[in-house]
């Protein structure tokens, strides 16, 4: 359980299946993120029609409501929400690091308040660990700290430092529970460690070797997409990547944008997650293969043709852009529901052609082309 | 074409077939709403998975945006929506007359601002004829003056007059348009008048045998669930029920909670239509066999059966009251979708029983078990 296995590589790039109790995946992949338990305006239904292989949700909200316990009384994450298939929690780090007004750092760990209530709350990575354990997911994530792309040197240190110490932590604690688990005959996890340092690349370095020699069953890289520049964060992947172990799935956190895909693909990167589809949809937002358009644009109003010539998602299939501008402009939810759709496709469309350039060895063509239409031309 | 087959009756229960250009409507039939061109939080693929035989929209919202025009040269608004089964359009007429304090009326139609962008817009008979023509749809309704149920008779009077005098208006103009649609090869429309008269039993009757005598192929009775008692609404049905044109499909507008649906059936009503199941999902109400709930309900918190035992709906098949109310907390739009779809699936399986025991001629018991179970023991 939980090997990685490469099937063929392009370069850095990988074509590869990772194998977890609920089920294969085959890489690179995209994760929508469910973080409330739900992918918004989505059902899990519709996720099975999409084709998706692997769903994510959030420690930190779904401890605010309904809380562990209760999640792990009705049969754990997966059963309640009904979702079958390999699913990754996140460790809530980057959620209580965001709530700078409201949170209490220190080596010990985080105390935040609900913005539901004002309950307080205390993260540290054993509770993270009992609590990631107890929603069953698959793929569970270590506590980190994570700091932000503008961070300064110093700080950017003292965070990666902490998140190296909060690891081991993490993987002493795990594997506590998951001896407990397998005596209950329960499905293994699997812990991924999360490579902090910001852009600093002696930090990532460091980073990376650190989280390398936990030898646990894959490995994430976190602190990108969060403020840095493009370049920063394809500069720091190249940096790593020679650090990675090559042998384990490679997770970078948080990113989703279709160029950032292909340029992640082409530096080692098997997974990926990010809210931006759905988010870019509730906005009027949506791809298409020549770059990035708004709904609400004028000239859709007028627009019988589909989003995206060619597209077969079940938007694209029965709705014209003016159909889906006239609901999106009335505030019909459906506009939402139709817009997501279409861009969660978009991207597992993406990661799929992916995976078929690299199985024909045509992977740096691709990427080349992909660009020249969705960036340069549009 | 338009022609209203009656399969069995069971007292004044009818069992029947309604022919449309787009297909055949099994009656009694429920009529989801899609106000502004789609039924709220649902696509129209979720319609066919629904089993929907006709669906509504109307007028007074379309108008306001995209236009009528514009609908028409996108080949109308069966086509624009995607939604090739029966269609009905209502007049406006209740819109209008909603507006309170921004429309002025007289005999000649109603003047009112576009809540939108303040532009003026011109109801009159004709026009809504026109408008109504461009959309396209199967069945169209005549413009009528709705006056609500508080009205004193005096009003009552005026607005149904007004309203008998322009159903004729509205026969005349339509004459004309079905011809033009004729030569132009395309679909005949049905106009369906509409019986006024507020909660006044002299004023019903002559309406109903006013709006009779125009022998269009349909009949409508508004101006009903506005306002009035529940006591009021039977006692007009069974008043006018007489008087109604025994062959014609009898359609009872806005009304659509299952009791009424019950008790419209059993006083001759074919059609019925209302926003009411998606509403009350969007405040997290739902129906099942023992009455109306709300998922905010703490009780539910805990629940991991579905809404309704036996239900088939896809939201039952998939989702517990846990989830959908941890949904509906989080104010994920989900949680509206798959109680609007809950509700949808009751109404249509709601109309569908009553057509099987019509056929079985055990309608009048199956009404006594329903209410005694859906009204007593809640």
């Amino acid at each position: 359980m939980f090997t990685f296995k490469i099937n063929h590589t392009n370069d850095r790039a990988r074509l590869g299946q990772y194998f977890t109790p609920h089920g294969i995946i085959n890489t690179p992949a995209f994760i929508p993120c469910g973080t409330k338990g739900v992918v918004k305006t989505l059902e899990i239904r519709d996720l099975h029609d999409l084709g998706v292989e692997i769903m994510l949700s959030n420690t930190y909200h779904l401890t605010i409501r309904p809380g562990a316990e209760a999640i792990k009384k009705w049969e754990g994450l997966h059963r309640w929400m009904g979702w079958d298939k390999p699913l990754l929690t996140d460790s809530g780090g980057f959620q209580v690091f965001s709530l700078n007004a409201t949170r209490k750092i220190d080596d010990q760990g985080v105390e935040f308040k609900s913005p539901l209530n004002g309950t307080r709350h205390y993260f540290t990575p054993e509770s993270v660990m009992q609590i990631q354990e107890k929603l069953g997911a698959d793929i569970i994530m270590a506590f980190d700290e994570c700091a932000d792309g503008n961070s300064d040197k110093a700080y950017a240190k003292k965070a990666m430092e902490r998140t190296h110490k909060w690891a081991k932590q993490c993987q002493k604690e795990n594997s506590k529970l998951q001896k407990l688990r397998a005596l209950n005959g329960q499905f293994p996890q699997a812990l991924f460690p999360i490579i902090q340092g910001v852009i600093y690349e002696d930090l990532r370095i460091e980073s990376t070797k650190f989280m390398a020699d936990l030898d646990l069953p894959g490995i994430a890289i976190g602190g990108l997409s969060v403020g840095e520049k493009k370049e920063d964060m394809y500069r720091v992947l190249d940096i790593i990547y020679p650090h990675l172990p090559n042998d384990k799935i490679h997770y970078l956190m948080g990113v989703g944008s279709p160029e950032d895909l292909v340029e992640g693909v082409a530096r080692g990167i098997d997974l990926f997650d990010c809210v931006l589809p759905t988010r870019l949809a509730r906005h009027g937002a949506f791809w298409t293969e020549t770059g990035r358009y708004n709904i609400k644009n004028k000239k859709f109003e007028q627009e019988l043709m589909p989003l995206a010539e060619n597209c077969t998602c079940s938007t694209c299939k029965s709705c014209s852009c003016s159909y889906i501008r006239h609901l999106f402009m009335e505030k019909e939810i459906t506009a939402l529901r139709l817009l997501s759709i279409h861009n969660l496709h978009f991207l597992l469309t993406l990661v799929h052609e992916i995976r078929v350039q690299i199985g024909k060895g045509n992977f740096e063509n691709f990427r080349q082309e992909f660009h020249n239409q969705f960036l340069n031309l549009k």
